[in-house]
């Protein structure tokens, strides 16, 4: 059957280093990947505490700025091994136990994304704020191609949250631009779907109350929301993005919980995002 | 152009842990990559000491028997963060910055290598011997149909040392026998010349000297090099796994340094082995 449908599921850190969670979800994910023939699913895969952990054991210092971690030479090569290797490579092994055909890749693997060192910038104080070895998606930096290939042949790509700069170096990249870069991309071949599955039920009119998931959020839902201050600051990059995301072609955006993946694709559970 | 040879090269773990040997080594692999259009190419890569250096600081306890690397828990996850990302991923970025499309692969993605987990045996003095998580390839275990469509696609393969059982684990797996296997499975819908580089010019006549190399070596000249002692004894099992690859399809088996990459596939250095 031809296939019309893609889905791109986002998982956090957090699931990816809790190995019962992880193993339940990617059960639930073959299933899911080995039931509908016009639909195909990538996984996007975060990264986890286990980068920190090993790091430590390496003395290899974990360095925050405003959150965003600094990644130097030792943290890059860290980063390599862990989501590249070790966490791609046990969540490929798992599907195809489960009988998904999958396939991890980086942003090097056939040149599946491009991007730019980020540039050093200035921080608030006039001091040089250096990233390190992080990379910002290039425009039109994703080879569709490639991944369309794949797809049509039966693959399940798993991609590890990292790019390359066409230049011989690996790049950090947050695993949400990797899944709303590729879903963006896809959209020119496929109805695509895009899944980011966190800690929380879906977007909450109640930070604290898990019961007050809003259903469906459309752009003016969404203002008024951000006027009356009920959006929860962290959120709001990630709802930012996924508006961005609506408006290059993909069609849908859900927000919830990993541990409900089958509802969040049927559209029963979670935070609906449409234009 | 269609394409109907392919040269499946192997490099030890000396060059991937070598950084100026490598990158120059890379460079050449994707002149030769892009050169001919009739010709598709397979890297498969060793580990090199870079794994114990980091099992090193991790306090993972390298374990050997008879020189063979025992595989227990943990070191299974730090050869698949080693093998499978940090080696595999800086060669795939460094040859796409040569231009040359390289997708980087365990033989868990996409199925393509599947292996059993060697069974404990009895040592000499009756003691179980276990390897661990070590993988010896199944029969019909590569799965040709994906890397025949890879290399279609324009995509290099990139092999890291590492196999899976179907059962979500990932094994441990000599890069002799990665090689042999994926030259052996592809030989149904290619020409295919196998080429093992190592430290030496060749296969020699007098060990001690460099300046012996063997042009070609065929069955009946290998008998008698073995009746008369003549063959280094660690080049033995190389051999005969060369011939046994010759005797499952492949072209040409070809032995000699990496860094005369580019005359080891005109045949002008190295020992060629045919039957």
């Amino acid at each position: 059957m031809q296939i019309e449908k893609l889905v791109v599921i986002k998982i956090g850190g957090n699931i990816v280093d809790d190995k019962n969670a992880l193993s339940d979800f990617l059960s639930t994910f073959a299933t899911l990947a080995k039931s509908r023939e016009d639909t195909a699913l990538i996984l996007v895969h975060g990264g986890g505490k286990i980068a920190t952990k090993i790091g430590n054991q390496l003395g290899i210092e974990s360095k925050y700025v405003d959150g965003r971690r600094i990644t130097d030479d030792a943290t890059i090569d860290l980063v390599t091994m862990v989501y590249g290797g070790l966490a791609n490579k046990q969540i490929v092994a798992q599907l195809q136990a489960n009988g998904c055909n999958a396939l991890g890749l980086t942003g090097a693997d056939a040149n599946i994304m491009l991007a730019n060192k980020r540039p050093v910038k200035s921080d608030a104080n006039g001091n040089p704020l250096d990233y390190g070895w992080v990379g910002d998606v290039q425009q039109k930096g994703v080879n569709s191609e490639i991944l369309y290939t794949l797809i049509q042949a039966g693959i399940t790509p798993v991609l590890a949250p990292l790019t390359h700069d066409g230049k011989g170096h690996i790049l950090n990249t947050n695993a949400d631009t990797i899944a709303q870069e590729t879903a963006k991309a896809l959209s020119e071949k496929f109805e695509v779907h895009l899944i980011y599955s966190f800690e929380k039920p879906g977007v909450l009119l109640d930070a604290e109350d898990d019961s007050t998931v809003i259903d469906i959020l459309q752009p003016a839902y969404y203002a008024s929301l951000k006027a009356e201050q009920k959006i929860f600051a962290g959120m709001i990059p990630k709802l930012d993005n996924a508006f961005a995301a609506l408006n290059n072609g993909v069609a849908k955006v859900i927000i919830g919980k990993a541990e409900k993946l089958p509802l969040l694709l049927s559209g029963e559970s979670g935070t609906s995002i449409i234009l």
